[in-house]
């Protein structure tokens, strides 16, 4: 059994000469790094670790709920939003899933792990990987279950609220519960054009999962949440599972997170200009970019070992090869800030050298 | 849909008049509380959990591994023990089960979601709930799987390592999982006499669960693991759910947890003092006390809603009437230190003073 990859691996000795400091390119976090006001929330609070958490979240409910101008009822939390996922497929138990591809691959492991059967909707690179209305036909009554993934993971195309919209619609029509995960939507300068939670009250049969991972800097803290206004159904999820999956810190983490509007706003501006350049740079060293619009990048490489030659330089980026749909010229890089940036345009430039002068 | 109750609530406002504080009895965990150590672990670290967590835990599972002296890859860590529960019986798809009447309700609510048939083997109130050789009947070659927990939860009942072996064997005979439950074995002052883990490496088709929940005060942290010389089981439970279920708080607390042993000794004799005292002192109140040998006491008391009665008082304990073959009569507590044991006491005799007379 060979669990697939994911990106993050900051754990394993790569033997690198000493001097050379690892820089990890293959997590999509905020390169601002994770608020000092939830580090001190944490700390602050070790004296109420050692009590069993609330099964319930209702503060961290209540906070959400607070946050989005919803009831806490719509709010189910998780262990991270994989968890969420989870739980999810444990307590729906759906026989047949449509999903894009490529995308996440936790909705495939989660739903395999239950037998569930998946029809692959695959996204075309010609289309530059952006889903068009053959989309929306892949789900038929027959379909339990969609997961869409918005922005995409791992190729960054977001689609705008009126195609989710016309989404939801067609799983309304079909009877099937739509899961969109839109843990990168906040990165998304004009955010209000993507989301779907204004629609979330019309459509009962909508899931929109979340998750504090990225937009805080809090994977290693594992906190995320789903928002439904299916009531049976969140309190389905709440129920299943083990009772304490949300630990007490990550609670504490999570409300105090939701107060760093600011930071939210700053790291919208900082990633859009990162962004920008770093996509300027990698197209300028001949990699073919598509158009992202989170906190990452999808490139195609001219060779089929670019991370495994920038590894060797202590850069970490994440090979889309395990993606299906994709091959291993395929590469995800995380935005980070200017200076580390521009090391991994060094680097890309010193290892296709040899190999390859395309580009400069 | 009614998840079952379980102990430790004190998130819910119970409208206690001002300057009566509330003491927690309901959930087993150590009354000397979380180590400063392991508190100063979680906050040193904290730079370090921006970062996904290490899917594979590598780092605690050395630290468990070698607190043991046995490989690392016998060694599963998850969100508490009750996630690696609900991820063994994920993976292990077992059909029937047995179950020991009354146990911990987490096993039931795992089988039961995986569609799994539970026999439960009814120990007895006459036998002051000790299991017998007729439990060791109840496992048939169609057993897939039996979860026995020692000592046991709520009755406190510990069973000698012999007899545990001699349910290892039954189980070896009928092809049987058999997973041991001993996350309260590290409070008994004699525990060599009571665990299986010298019998490990002979019986690949025995788990062992353990927690830092209860030892250590982490109930809100929330880490447990599985020990099992079968490394196809403990890979294929690894990698089963999500792929960062350990948190990375969760992971630096435990390796500092694991250097506690003299915090570890002082804990055994501590409550090992403190239940004598609190035993006796609910005798002559006129409870019906059993023999329990870990950090909780399980008794009968003379009415049904004696909890409902000191709760009123500030004082949760945990009514036992939600687990098969108890009724409301039944009731566990956890030992605390000498100040609030005596304040359960006093409660106790407050509420019943004015319906009963027994004991005094």
């Amino acid at each position: 059994m060979v669990k697939k990859i994911h990106g993050g691996d900051i754990y394993t000795d790569r033997g690198l000469p000493s001097g050379i400091q690892l820089v990890d390119f293959s997590a999509n976090l905020n390169p601002l790094g994770m608020p000092q006001a939830v580090k001190d929330a944490l700390c602050r609070n070790v004296d109420a670790y050692q009590s069993y958490p609330d099964p319930q979240c209702r503060q961290l409910r209540r906070a959400i709920g607070a946050y989005y101008g919803l009831p806490d009822s719509w709010v189910v939390c998780g262990n991270g939003a994989a968890d969420v996922i989870w739980r999810l497929v444990l307590y729906y138990k759906p026989r047949r899933a449509v999903l894009p591809a490529p995308t996440f691959s936790e909705y495939a492991e989660a739903l395999e792990s239950a037998g569930c059967q998946i029809c692959y909707a695959d996204l075309s690179a010609q289309e530059g990987f952006v889903p068009g209305e053959s989309f929306c036909q892949a789900i038929t009554p027959q379909t339990d279950i969609c997961f869409f993934c918005n922005p995409n993971n791992p190729t960054g195309v977001a689609m705008p609220s009126r195609w989710i919209r016309s989404l939801m619609e067609r799983c309304r029509e079909t009877g099937t519960l739509l899961v969109l995960d839109e843990c990168f939507v906040d990165f998304l300068q004009e955010e209000e054009a993507y989301t779907a939670l204004p629609f979330l009250g019309e459509f009962p049969g909508t899931v929109i999962l979340k998750a504090f991972t990225k937009m805080y800097a809090m994977a290693g803290i594992r906190l995320g949440y789903a928002l439904c206004a299916d009531e049976t159904l969140t309190e389905g999820i709440r129920q299943t599972g083990q009772a304490w999956s949300v630990s007490t810190p990550a609670s504490c983490c999570g409300i105090a997170a939701l107060e760093q509007r600011e930071f939210v706003a700053q790291t919208k501006q900082f990633v859009a200009r990162q962004r920008e350049a770093l996509q300027a740079g990698l197209a300028a060293l001949g990699m073919k970019v598509y158009a992202a619009k989170a906190n990452y990048v999808f490139f195609q490489a001219p060779v089929p070992d670019l991370p495994a030659r920038l590894e060797r330089l202590g850069i970490l980026i994440r090979s889309c090869g395990n993606y299906r749909g994709l091959d291993e010229t395929y590469c995800r890089v995380a935005v980070r800030g200017q200076e580390e940036n521009a090391r991994l345009l060094e680097g890309i430039r010193q290892v296709l050298g040899g190999t390859w002068k395309g580009g400069n």
